[in-house]
């Protein structure tokens, strides 16, 4: 009855539903799919479930499955599994989608290689569009999703892509290399997966051949594939700002304990620094208890300004908008902004610093710090991940806890500082 | 000379190159393309230098610029112009492509209507491989790029899309009705972008039809278009996650100024807040010095737990993962790790506060505020942002704020009340 209800969802939201109910109910609802179950369910579902799942099913179905998947999609599916259940998929194989499933696994991971399916539609070059038409008519094991031609020359290299629909709207006699699309590139098989990505949402790329290191072709990437990729590489970078590793929403307590542990432990050094920067300073604090109250206000505006400066430049480092031509152009920008809105907060805290302790003297102690640390929060969110990139560090992984640190270290600094110079 | 040096370059890595330079060598180099300017870099640009280029050519090249245009690449061009420039535009283009246009512009912005296309290819459901071919073969004014053969009923609904690679690879005779794919998606024209884009990747779609009110086609959109919005919805998310308005890395000093400065303005009254928690224990402060040295670090840590918590649970809404079946799950997952973290810190916290201060009890009262403060950013972190989602605001907007507030609050109060209760 269930499997009924379930029949008309699409794959993609059956592996949604899975990853949503919990661990016993999973298991009911998979012992309902004892018969048959659908490889593409198996493809969507999150990594962090797919193990469970695989190892409730039974061999013969989940052979069965994986059977029906496009070479890429096996890939997707084994590269993270353990030994044992990779080794019962590639055995469910037939001879030639095993071979193209293991050559695939040989290229190091997050690459082309990994991302590309085996299956792709080629043409000599000096085809015309009738010999196209009676190929594709006369073979029945076309991929299951192809948009293009791709134009190879006699040593396999691939020269041209032409698109199906160029080729439908021309007479038989047409040569495919005069339909030829002016937009070609070809991939390397060892690309970095996001630079793929990249290159598909820039160029409006919808299927690219992937070429081996003597520029042979050996695949292909689809458009639908590369999308998914761009996001993660989005999750990616929004969660390493935030300081969560690379978890899932479906790992258990412990797991995200383990993964969060890490940045938090970083955080706690950081806090500790500027606790002994505070610490400096206690014979002032013990004199006047308004610098305790009034503090931690000057340290979190630096902090908030100077994430402000760090997620726009990590984000554009990764769009590729912030590049050497311009870096000097954006710190300028942020120094700036810093100062003027540091000028324009130093004005409010002092009004609110005088109005508060009835203190002018309190009042440009605050303001001038506020000044001093928004240009700091500016630079520094802005210097640090450009450099961290330079170095080959993931700038979104590690700029958050330097330039809070920094923010909060010359925030405190800069307020308890002026304080001792002009007021004690 | 520089115009045979750009004439390699794709037209998205021209007009990158246009951002990346500033105003007075933008000028020059556009100057180069007084004859001639291809459609396709002005569709590139981003919206902050659009209206600066656009000024700067010469009324008939920007008109033949924009005839070539696809009639979805025109909406977007023309959609944030200012109403002179949207005028001249809409003037150069033929009758029957400014009325598309028109009626593009009619849909509200963000919508399906404004991403799609009108060009598409549509075949009535009772024809064959060879009628489509013919169809196609007797017509030169077929989109630029098409996957699909829509099938439509003689209302003008989409009720099937063939893809082309099953056409040419079938005989003649074969009805397009059997080729039909199983997944088959139409779009309403309001429907918001984002979860186009969301479509489009959750269910591998390469084109989809988009159909009116009455369940007629009126064009469709490509997966490309698709993937830009799913990059521009991940940009909204990180810099509103970090307080950055909607700008871009392109506008002014003066104009980003006014995008942070409100968000500034709202960690503001956050730490002011605070710092009323702290001013109610000023006596406390003023009799233990340490008191002001670490109470920074409680709420430190709170909020860096609070925000890992919140970018899961932003990113998983815009996901679709979190959802009414889990959250309860989530919640009590975020909980439970705030509880073992806020553990694990609270002993090392204990540790090195009786180290540095030399007062055990001084440990108990860091440590237990660690624990409350990193429950409450666990709980507050997941519940506000799917309260706001709940009440239709973007968590992405304004989850920060309100966490960062509660484990301000939280933290200075739960420290500095337990330092009153057991030490004085
Ligand atoms: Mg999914
Ligand atoms: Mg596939
Ligand atoms: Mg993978
Ligand atoms: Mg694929
Ligand atoms: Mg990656
Ligand atoms: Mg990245
Ligand atoms: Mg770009
Ligand atoms: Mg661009
Ligand atoms: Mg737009
Ligand atoms: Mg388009
Ligand atoms: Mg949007
Ligand atoms: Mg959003
Ligand atoms: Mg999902």
């Amino acid at each position: 009855r269930l499997t009924l209800l379930m029949e008309p969802l699409h794959a993609a939201d059956i592996a949604d539903l899975l990853e949503q109910i919990d661990s016993s109910e999973r298991k009911a609802l998979l012992d309902l799919y004892h018969h048959e179950m659908d490889g593409s369910i198996l493809s969507e579902l999150d990594e962090s479930i797919r193990e469970e799942v695989i190892s409730i099913l039974r061999p013969e179905v989940l052979a069965e499955a994986v059977r029906e998947l496009d070479s890429d999609d096996v890939v997707d599916l084994v590269e993270d599994l353990d030994a044992e259940q990779q080794t019962a998929i590639l055995g469910a194989l037939d001879q030639t989608d095993r071979v193209a499933v293991e050559q695939a696994l040989s290229y190091p991971e997050f690459s082309a290689g990994r991302l590309m399916q085996r299956e792709v539609v080629m043409a000599p070059e000096h085809w015309t569009v009738g010999d196209a038409i009676d190929y594709l008519r006369g073979h029945d094991d076309l991929p299951e999703q192809f948009y293009h031609v791709v134009l190879i020359d006699p040593r396999m290299h691939p020269i041209a892509n032409v698109t199906l629909g160029k080729i439908m709207s021309s007479p038989r006699s047409k040569p495919l290399a005069e339909l030829a699309e002016t937009v070609f590139k070809a991939i390397p098989v060892s690309e970095y997966e996001g630079d793929v990505a990249y290159a598909f949402n820039q160029y409006h790329l919808i299927s690219a051949p992937v070429v081996d290191a003597e520029g042979r072709l050996v695949g292909q990437i689809t458009i639908d594939d590369a999308m998914a990729v761009l996001d993660e590489e989005h999750e990616e970078d929004i969660l390493r700002l935030a300081g969560v590793g690379d978890g899932s929403l479906n790992d258990r307590v412990f797991e995200t304990m383990k993964q969060r542990f890490p940045w938090l432990a970083v955080n706690l050094v950081t806090a500790i620094i500027a606790s002994l920067v505070i610490a400096m300073f206690e014979d002032a604090l013990t004199q006047i208890v308004a610098l305790a109250v009034l503090m931690p206000i000057v340290a979190s505006m630096g902090g908030n300004a100077g994430t402000q400066s760090l997620t726009v430049a990590v984000r554009s480092i990764a769009t590729r908008d912030l590049t050497g031509s311009n870096v000097w152009r954006v710190i300028r920008r942020e120094v700036l902004v810093g100062l003027f809105n540091g000028i324009a907060f130093a004005v409010i805290m002092a009004l609110i610093g005088i109005a508060w302790f009835g203190s002018p003297v309190l009042g440009y102690v605050i303001g001038t710090a506020m000044v001093i640390n928004l240009v700091i929060a500016g630079l520094a969110g802005t210097v640090i991940p450009v450099l961290l990139d330079k170095v080959g560090v993931d700038p979104a992984l590690a700029s958050g806890s330097f330039v809070t640190t920094v923010t909060d270290v010359v925030g405190f600094f800069a307020f308890l500082g002026l304080a001792v110079l002009w007021i004690l």
